[in-house]
């Protein structure tokens, strides 16, 4: 079987935690651990992404008064390098030295003409006053918006196109090489009117990069691995139950939270309709349950109703 | 034919230039503008340096206080990231779309007992007054040596050992891609007592380390590309003269510029003594002719003596 993983933030960094290496490590090791046994069995494509990362890299570029500070496409090239490495390694050292590795640097086109470029709303990097967030969005030609009581500087969040690099990421999967890429949700790029290809300062939702990675690969399963065991419906109220099987139809019905579950649960729709597999979301934790079909959300097939795991 | 380059770091960054992202570009651009003929009509990989890189993240780092710099290791795989994604957009933007690309995280294995470690020599980051660096020194277990009248932070340069995803990059070069890996000599990593792989603060040599590369691809030819139009006998002198064929046993008669020449000599001995093909060392702008012979100094085979170029 063909599985693409796309590990959420927390799989990195849990909230609250200092941005070390070490702490991220210590993350991804966990994150090893718990994909390692999947590869044993199945051709395996793992995506991540870099938020905290790519916010750490802007701070330190910021902080450093003497050189111009990288813009985000060469940030995002960063991150993918840093934390493609940590995968990387990490699983190679829970795994035997035969199985090949390979971190793939990856860019996703998107459209120019994409509507997310007229209403950038993806926030990005540390919090602001009022005051010193529009006095930096004059002086960087930022979009800004409010976050909370303080104000962030927000960049669109165009669809992905094409992944630039899916035959390599192909061709190595068919030798078998577990293959990490599209960090980040990718570098998003977009070709001017001279057909040369440059970086654009935006972030391609990670969860939705992953599905295209996934859809083009013709992978069997597609994994949303993040910090809740499934997918919930009346999620905060007493009658809270967790969704163990459905198809793209039964949930469409319902609503998701826009910040969290939302994108993931439409992710997990466009894949099962576009390709008539499986989409599933549920926790680092119980992947190898994941597969089997009896922990998380597994999204697929034709409407038979919404089927739930029995109460804890 | 299979052609491996090595970039030297002024093919992008040109002494004395900021370290914005721009001007990297820019350099990058014209390295892409030398290379892609080639790639028209051979197998092409290509590594790169990273010491102004490197230099730069980790001087941004130390500015901003709040989180702990992150080690060299990390911000060697940054540094892949970040040019291998330069590299491949500029060589896209002069290629045909078909030309597949991939960028690869590279790891290299050295011997924790390589006498380097003992006496680290390669200096790295920016300089410091003497009390200054011996402070540092003291706080971060830094080793320190003098440059010129100020000090700087030295690390290990060991021996490059084994490239960890040298079968991922055969398998792509196989297919026609042009592949982009091994940058700044590669992520040094050592094996623990326990049989786990880690990063190490240290560097390999560019040149040792594409050597290694060139090697273990079967390249039927190693370009050095540097800032000079190839090795001179007498340098400095009147009687100067570019070196234009001579075997590795005439190369060793003579003495090169240890911080220089000497160590892209020896990987040109080493590459031509190993696999009894060609190695050259000469300008990026003269790709094309250090191809065909014509420019730039070529080692290989057996000593017939220094063949020089006539003098302009």
């Amino acid at each position: 079987m063909r599985v693409v993983i796309a590990l959420g933030g927390n799989a990195l960094l849990r909230r609250g935690q200092a941005l070390t290496a070490e702490n991220q490590r210590e993350n991804v090791r966990v994150a090893a651990e718990a994909m390692a046994p999947i590869a044993n069995e199945h051709q395996l494509v793992i995506s991540h992404g870099n938020g905290p990362q790519v916010g750490l890299l802007a701070l330190q570029g910021a902080a450093y008064k003497a050189d111009e500070a990288y813009p985000l496409d060469v940030l995002g090239a960063e991150t993918e390098g840093m934390i493609g490495y940590m995968i990387e390694q990490e699983m190679g050292n829970l795994l035997p030295f035969e199985v090949p590795f390979a971190t793939i640097l990856t860019m996703i086109e998107v459209d120019p003409k994409d509507p997310a470029f007229a209403d950038p709303t993806k926030f990005i990097g540390p919090v602001y006053e009022e005051a010193e967030a529009k006095r930096l969005a004059a002086e960087k030609d930022w979009a800004i918006k409010p976050d909370g009581d303080k104000w962030r500087r927000v960049v669109p969040s165009p669809l992905p196109k094409r992944i630039f690099e899916i035959r390599p990421i192909k061709w190595l999967l068919e030798q078998n090489t577990i293959v990490i890429c599209a960090g980040g949700g990718g570098i998003p790029t977009v070709y001017d009117d001279d057909r040369k290809l440059h970086g654009v300062e935006a972030v391609i939702d990670k969860d939705l990069a992953s599905e295209l990675l996934a859809r083009e690969l013709d992978a069997d399963l597609f994994v949303m691995a993040t910090d809740a065991d499934a997918v919930y419906l009346d999620w905060g109220k007493p009658e809270a139950r967790g969704i163990k099987r459905a198809a793209p139809a039964d949930m469409r019905q319902h609503e998701f939270a826009a910040g969290s579950m939302g994108p993931k649960v439409e992710a997990a729709c466009q894949f099962a309709e576009r390709t008539g597999n499986a989409a599933a979301i549920g926790a680092l934790a119980d992947l190898p349950r994941i597969l089997e079909g009896t922990a998380g959300t597994t999204i697929s097939g034709k409407s038979k109703g919404i089927d739930c795991h029995a109460p804890a």
